[in-house]
């Protein structure tokens, strides 16, 4: 009569942070790790029967004693090092791995870096999102909470206009946004060798870079212009998708006590925002 | 060399209240809309053509000129109204509209509710997701922050170990979760005359009588066996997704300290946590 | 050249949870312990010299333990009790303990309550405050999160008018809030027979009833009015302090639109919001 | 039989962004303000008499208004303009306004920073205080959300052991946590020409050298260490104080899997967390 249809199940926040010791001067890695199983767990569902259920207690062990071994590289590499550790029992079909690095920098001395001391900076979260099966891997990386604002070079007009539409045209907005985008890579970056921090970065400076530089017609066209030029300086990447709410800043109307405000003056709000989601791909 | 994939926009986080004061009992109603638009886009993408785009202001506008004319009635009925409305724009394939309703209770007073004040029930989210085309209409809904606690009748044994297995086996624990729960009914639900309103008060109390009274060997199973309850309840419903996190309450060691503890002082934990997601569905 | 001022320290966000299982009626209690210590820890901070450190560990580890023979009674008893335990080392001046009691409510089921399964109400956190000395003890409790709404009876006119000013006079808003209300108990609720829960449902009662029936003029008179009311209630109340924000809901105009809103249709803010704080007491 | 006692009120939340667009090279501040007044307001409460009432919503007007001449400069002086504004009402005794100020960097180009457009930089919140009454002003600054981490030269010994104590002596731990400080200026901070933003870097230079390079014994002899090195790097500040959550990093056992930890896997924790809150100031 009913059936058990999609499912997964998983251990999510397992917070991991690892200092690599190896040099005086300490590498330190923050990391929220989320694991995530499908397989052949219907008979956990539909007959209470455990015997194939790995504990997601069992689960976080794993990761931190995986970790052990994988104090340096990329969090890629860690998440595939994880994921096809699940994909090896027999009752699983794929694990998802999906890691979220939290960005560190040194805190800066007289003489350079420190070695030991670091504070959090808090612009952006590097994502990675690895799959594996008994047959393969793939990887996608991405970005997420990075909050950016154009004070120029953005416009609104030419949009249809109804009975509701209240919204005048601005040759002259500010964009605020804070940015989710997620890439796939091609198969090969699966294999040994690719290097996945030098690809992060390629990202992360194409998208702020061209992010700085256009001119937005609208946030829809952003993401084309911004997707478009990460394909282009990466071919190992296969699409990009982005998701971008629309941070509204309002120009406050200051000629009610006699003031002009020449694009000055703006209330910040996040509520309601405009989202916009695409994806960009190769054809 | 590139084209544009899946891509939607809409506005998010729309915040509506109504006080329908046809009579001096006041009804009180509050939204958290989110209005989602697929169709022609394509321009306003790759050519900075905003021709096809209706701003994302204007549905804000939509929405609250449309609640005027829907001030009674269910979260589910005022969705399909904003859905078929944005589905009637000769560009929009799709317009899905979400509704989150945060519950209000009148405050009790000696000779009953009051009839114009209210205190905020926190006890769950009620959601709805209406999505409209050219063609028709679908509704699902759901259940959001429920969060609930079962102090016995609950169990996990038999799970497989391995090398990074330390979880002991407990034949009576406290069973801990937020529950996120989403069912889709049936075609005819669009249709005039459906009861939503109805429909989900029988699916939150049936989930919540057989959460209450169910033994359970795993999450898993209690998926199952709550998804499976609402289905017989409600023929209507088509399939149930349940999203539970297992919030695993600790039983603290005690014996340090010369002190039993006989299943009585907990450490109540959120991160990390299990999270179990699977459908069951009618076959 | 410099000192120490003013310091404390202690362990905060303490999350236990208990379980009274000495009936089949199981009953459950859900509290988040702060502990904050005074008193001789000039060398600790000054010398680094940790002697009369007790450490934050060892605060966690003593409620706990301390919750074995309290799993009955309100949360301010157990506060007593903490207190009063800490206020016992010789270099502890004073030792303040909080306590925010989660709400649950059993699952209704056909013939009553359930007795071993529980949702989380969210509708208010409940707040105890216990200070402890070598000399003696005090209690003050409160309301945190209790989120209200009034649809008539509220109004706010006759304000100072100045060059800024460009708010309407309003006879019949929306008055919105979120209460955080705290009152102190004389020094007799620190002794034994003090009955914390029935004082804490009097205060509950007697603010949403005065709230409900109440004309308010400003938010500053409903702070007066509940204020007194409470302390009215209730004898061993000496003050009632209460920090209201002001969670503003604009009409929307629909006058753009064609269509009327006889205070019908609004948008719900957080931010930015009035605040309003206040304390009454006995002269 | 009743009397108010300590009150005050506001507005909250006040998101204020401005845009000095005097030279192609665009600077921005982005500022959440909060404005709270003391003075004659007892008949506002008692009495239901608005006449003395500076609606807050006039408040948010002033700071928008206000900001329109003040596009450049520090937050302290953006806030002595407002306070003093606010004091200057007949029935004003105080005006405290707070003033945090959100990070934003240029994004790097080839060649320097871009002119208009910026990223988020979430390293910290920056903080100013400034209270006005008719008869002059004090300022005071400060840091929020500086999230910190020592890998080394923390340790945590000879702390007090009683029978609830089971936390082991660490000569070498992670320390980490997120800083709150905050400082106040003597009397000539509030003259024209004090430079705030000179200021507060040497503060914010001093606190991290200093929280970088120290030998801490305990959370507390670092807040002692911190705050009289930033006192005596700056002659103007009186006191500094720190509130600083203890994030305990807790060594992972993986001798059960037959590996060794050294000091190189951790988990990292929010709750429960230490807590300490200390002051140093000038004798």
């Amino acid at each position: 009569m009913f059936e058990l249809g999609a499912n997964r199940y998983g251990k999510s926040r397992i917070r991991l942070v690892t200092v690599d010791r190896t040099t005086p001067r300490h590498d330190l890695r923050d990391l929220t790790v989320d694991v995530s199983l499908e397989g052949d767990f219907t008979a956990a569902h539909v007959d209470g029967n455990n015997t194939n259920i790995i504990a997601t207690d069992t689960m976080k062990n794993t990761v931190y004693a995986l970790a052990r071994d994988n104090l340096a590289g990329s969090p890629e590499s860690l998440g595939l090092t994880i994921a096809r550790h699940f994909a090896g029992y027999p009752q699983v079909d794929r694990a998802v791995v999906t890691l979220r690095q939290h960005g560190w920098a040194r805190i800066p001395l007289e003489d350079g870096g420190a070695p030991d001391a670091f504070v959090r900076s808090g612009d952006l979260t590097r994502v990675a999102v690895v799959a594996a099966s008994p047959s393969g891997a793939s990887v996608e990386a991405g970005i997420e909470d990075l909050t950016v604002m154009k004070t120029t070079k953005s416009a609104f007009v030419g949009f249809e206009r109804d009975a509701f539409t209240t919204l005048l045209e601005a040759t002259d907005r500010i964009m605020a946004t804070k940015i989710t985008a997620l890439w796939g890579y091609g198969e090969t970056a699966a294999e040994p060798g690719f290097d996945f921090d030098d690809a992060f970065e390629r990202a992360r400076t194409t998208l702020l870079t061209v992010l700085a530089e256009h001119v937005s017609p609208s946030v829809q066209t952003s993401v084309w212009i911004m997707a478009s030029a990460m394909l282009e300086a990466d071919p190992s990447m296969d699409w990009v998708r982005m998701v971008l709410p629309n941070l509204h800043h309002w120009t406050v109307d200051l000629a009610r006590f006699g003031l002009d405000n020449p694009s000055a003056v703006y209330v910040s709000t996040t509520e309601p925002h405009g989202l916009i989601d695409a994806t960009v791909r190769r054809t």
